[in-house]
């Protein structure tokens, strides 16, 4: 190894964050998948889109100061925070070596509906993004990909909702998500056979005649299964 | 953020692999899930056992560092080598603040069994591991989690087995990872039915009556899929 052992010659630590949400579509009775970006205000890449984020700090985890840039740069928390990975490529910033820890979070509609938007914070569709700063664009792809996969065997589409929701919000999800139609009574049928949700008594007030009945998530259920590191880093 | 913005106040940065192999357990006919340890010659944690690896480098990428501590610890070539996690706890080391992107590598077994082994780098059971420095218990208990996941769903047996195999010796992979025995029919059905390996004309060589059939893997598969990055960073 060149260098003092112990120093990593220059090497900057980076923590940026992809955060999705369902924005309701103007004019439409669905939802986008949809990631608040920031403008950036100073070099390299001044004047593009970027993922909200920030340098390293010494005296946080890497997962607090996720966290933090996530409540700093939107005003929302996540109700799902995950490590996506770490990007590293030599050349991925014109102005020196930095390596990204990035993370990806998951907010309510409520909070990213509430989410405050300015000259140099906002939404876009998922798939429809500009050319972003650095790598970012490469980032997005692969948070977009792991979404989707995951979607197919966790319970994570659940992070997108309410605590009690009905089964056509719940396909509405995976629409938006997964860019498909799915056949509603398909639909139920495979959700009421899964043990992710339970019915509740409770209906959507109002004053419906057939108002939809409210659905839970299952507790005894873990929302996503990380192993060993479940209630470590979080 | 205090401090110099695009200064990272001295978090280090550390790269290193969880190598996994099977092992011929001496007087069994099945094999160890094992794993090279390397043996600490300084502090902190001198003397203690810890996963092979070493400082960042300016000038390589994560995995090409990674790739390169797996060859000079212990000789080895990886047949799959993926990022892990990383770990960036704010007390892990106590001589100041460590950032670690851990990678984990499945090495073939005549690999396995030809890799040196010297005072300060031996192979010990994955399952039955000493007190290691740092967080090391932590990571290979994490990097086990995966591994097992991964097999339910992925391809990622084969990757410890040569060109062609027998069915028996594709068993003994999983009875060695899942740490249980299989049924031989039904794991020739399971495996069968499925698409992951073909079957090749072949059959071991030797003077046996019925010597068993090679298969090969289906080269259409992809052992793993990273998605969108899996042509970008190996």
């Amino acid at each position: 190894m060149v260098g003092h052992p112990g120093h990593t010659n220059g090497i900057e630590l980076a923590v940026s964050t992809v955060i999705f949400a369902l924005r309701p579509r103007e004019g439409f009775d669905s939802s986008l998948l949809s990631l608040p970006l920031v403008r950036r205000t100073r070099g390299p890449f001044k004047g593009r889109w970027a993922l909200p984020g920030g340098w390293a700090s010494p005296d946080e985890s890497l997962v607090a100061t996720a966290s933090r840039n996530l409540l700093e740069t939107t005003g929302m928390k996540s109700t799902y925070l995950e490590q996506l990975y770490a990007f590293g490529d030599i050349a991925r910033s014109p102005t020196g070596r930095v390596v990204s820890i990035v993370y990806w979070a998951l907010v309510r509609p409520e909070q990213a509906v509430e989410a405050e938007e300015s000259e140099n914070v906002q939404w876009f569709p998922a798939d429809d993004l500009p050319e972003l700063a650095f790598d970012h664009n490469l980032i997005v792809e692969y948070a977009l990909w792991r979404l989707r996969t995951k979607m197919e065997y966790s319970r994570i589409a659940l992070a997108f909702l309410g605590e009690t929701f009905t089964l056509t919000e719940l396909r509405h999800v995976y629409e938006a998500v997964l860019q498909k139609s799915l056949d509603p009574a398909n639909f139920r049928r495979q959700v009421e056979s899964s043990k992710a949700i339970v019915r509740t008594d409770d209906h959507v007030t109002g004053g419906r005649h057939r108002p939809p009945r409210l659905y839970r998530y299952n507790a005894s259920v873990e929302l996503t299964d990380s192993g060993p590191l479940s209630h470590h880093q979080i």
